[in-house]
């Protein structure tokens, strides 16, 4: 057990997902039980609230508020997509050794986790006992050493959903649907749009994800064979995919902002989706060809939660404030272990130097072989992170009426 | 009672909605209580499949099979943008009765509504009874003697689920987001995104709807007030905006296909989303703006379903059958009224020329004097349509902590 006496900090970092509260409140539920923290603070906008001392107070907080937060989608706590240096953490820990912070969870992708592995060796260095424990996040599910990561299962939940959907739309009204989605390196959530699948026929027929490089004339042949072979086509591609030279597809196009960590804006957009449509509009001469980007749709639709994603997300927090409080750890990731495929997770700490700015890419055994589908790999791996209850479709099936006038 | 004793035909038209199916399974299920009833058949493809005679027999399809497909999103009778002429009304007239229809259901808009018409007039000038009724559906909102229509109540969820996401994830992240909505003319489906407002800096701040001229300087003004007060501005705009001289803003835009109906392209393309953005980027120099269209998700996405709507959708098409079949009705057009503001409905038909090819408008009572937002009256009036346990969202509420270095 730890015997240091102290605060408890806990902060979001990067982009919100629907399940991100449930591990904020995760972090204090759990702080609570433990007889040597003291206050519980949380650190509005992420790290900036942390160099600018904006903390709020948690230790009060009734459980029933609590309760009904952890199902609101978003960071309660704010966030921010300040991406800190050595100057910016050393203040960090500045402040929080100002305000007796002995324990500090950040919640947050691999970025983030970067920024816990600077901020415990600074404590280190300057002899203040601080246990920083890095909680996951991300709909990416690019986090290394996770089996999966909180945020991917509702995020995974709304891509598979939006393609049931659009592909009865286009089931209906013929042509060609292409759905753009998150995911930037990783095409896990690009991938989940898969399980929409269920009669043969079924979209997504064509699958493009940013760990194959994207050819657009063979994107052409294959849309085009699969037109006619069904009349219709509906395509899932990821906002990251690149050419065979790992030029994204999308820098092709001009006047694009970037963002504070220099990446190419490619969300919040609808460009990509308009260039492959024009791409399929003029080189095959295919009518009502239409382009839709799920943008921030996807991350944060309020109702469209996985269960087993927002139980794993609070659980795999109180597994990390464990780690610190009772295991007495200075630091570390904490990591979601599948222990059966059908289905039992985990919950471990690992050295943060096997997460921290690392990106973990979909393994090959889930790309199929002409790198424009999954595998039923992919399909069994993701099918219980979805959640329970997965919406179901059906199909009028019925006699045909003979022709009386041919 | 009618004698006319013959088969159903029930045919779906337009775009799909969320509960389309469960006016067809509504049609299926009334239509079987009656004894002048012989077979049950369901065009496949609309006015299509009526002209090609091709039908499927759906006299004994399974009742549990039907309740699970009235569930499903999308038209499971497949759909059409093909718009009848004279010629194609005459050709579904002869095919009708070749296959002994005595009772036509088409469930669709304003234009659906007219091929009815014409089709009811083909067997009047034949001398064939022909029991011909226009069942509502749109999720435009706009066909009018309706207090609302089948299919917006499910995608008005959608959407105001769509901005308290967007909303959150703004809140924390900052910036300035834009959602492009459906609606064409009408914006009944943009103003659903006031749905989403629970606290008083909630947004969609400002609401662009099709009623009302768009003025992109007065839009940027309004833009840079609402950010010079919350540091943030959430838009809701309808794809349909227009300039003073009724040009759709989206017609300044070049490479624009256009539907057999011969309007513009305004789905399935990013092409609003980014105009706009780019007008906020370039004209106030804001950073981080973000703009998503909505697309097909806002009317097929399964699972996001206004119980007011899926019980609506299969009553109003009960009740045009018991019209048909009970009453005797030759032809008209099945409509909603309300009876009582909080909540309850009559089903009504009513003659057909009232419905047929209008469009009803946003009424003036539902839009700010600044034509920028949305009343109470229309809050009132959404409220009910969007279902039952609309889920809510809280944010954290405890005092900040004293500053230790200021």
């Amino acid at each position: 057990m730890s015997q240091a006496k102290g605060n408890v900090l806990v902060a979001p970092g990067g982009g919100p997902t629907h399940v991100i509260n449930q591990s904020a409140v995760g972090v204090i539920l759990e702080a609570r039980k433990h007889a040597q923290v003291g206050s519980i603070y949380g650190a509005l906008r992420g790290v900036s609230g942390i160099v600018n001392e904006d903390f709020i107070d948690l230790t009060d907080v009734a459980e029933d508020k609590l309760e009904k937060i952890s199902y609101t989608p978003s960071s309660g706590l704010l966030s921010t997509r300040d991406k800190p240096d050595a100057a910016y953490c050393e203040r960090m820990f500045k402040v929080m050794k100002a305000h007796d912070i002995r324990y500090f969870f950040y919640i947050g992708g691999n970025d983030s986790s970067d920024t816990v592995r600077i901020v415990g060796e600074h404590a280190k260095a300057a002899n203040h006992e601080l246990h920083a424990i890095h909680i996951p996040k991300t709909i990416d599910n690019d986090l290394a050493e996770n089996d999966h990561c909180p945020g991917f299962g509702s995020a995974a939940r709304f891509v598979a959903s939006a393609f049931v959907g659009a592909g009865l739309d286009n089931r209906a009204l013929g042509g060609i649907y292409i759905g753009i989605v998150m995911g930037r390196h990783a095409g896990f959530l690009t991938a989940a749009s898969a399980m929409a699948n269920t009669y043969e026929d079924d979209g997504p027929h064509l699958i493009y994800l940013p760990e194959r490089a994207f050819d657009p004339e063979r994107f052409a042949d294959d849309v085009q064979r699969v037109y006619d072979e069904h009349g219709r086509c509906i395509v899932a591609i990821s906002e990251g995919v690149s050419d065979k030279d790992g030029n994204p597809i999308m820098s092709t196009l001009k006047d694009m902002g970037a963002d504070a960590h220099g990446n190419v804006q490619l969300s919040g957009t609808g460009a990509l989706g308009d260039l492959i449509s024009d791409t399929i509009k003029t080189g095959l001469g295919l009518k009502r060809v239409r382009a839709d980007t799920f943008g921030y749709l996807q991350r944060s639709f309020i109702g469209c939660l996985s269960d087993t994603d927002a139980k794993e997300a609070r659980e795999v927090a109180m597994a990390g404030v464990r780690a610190a409080l009772v295991d007495g750890a200075e630091t570390g990731s904490m990591t979601i272990k599948r222990t059966e495929l059908d289905y039992a997770v985990n919950y471990e700490l690992v050295d943060i130097a096997k997460v921290a700015g690392l990106t973990r890419h979909m393994e090959d055994e889930f790309i199929n072989e002409d790198g424009n589908g999954v595998t039923q790999a992919f399909r069994d791996y993701c099918l219980p992170l979805v959640g329970s209850d997965f919406p179901e479709h059906y199909r009028f099936e019925a006699p045909a009426v003979a022709k009386k006038l041919g």
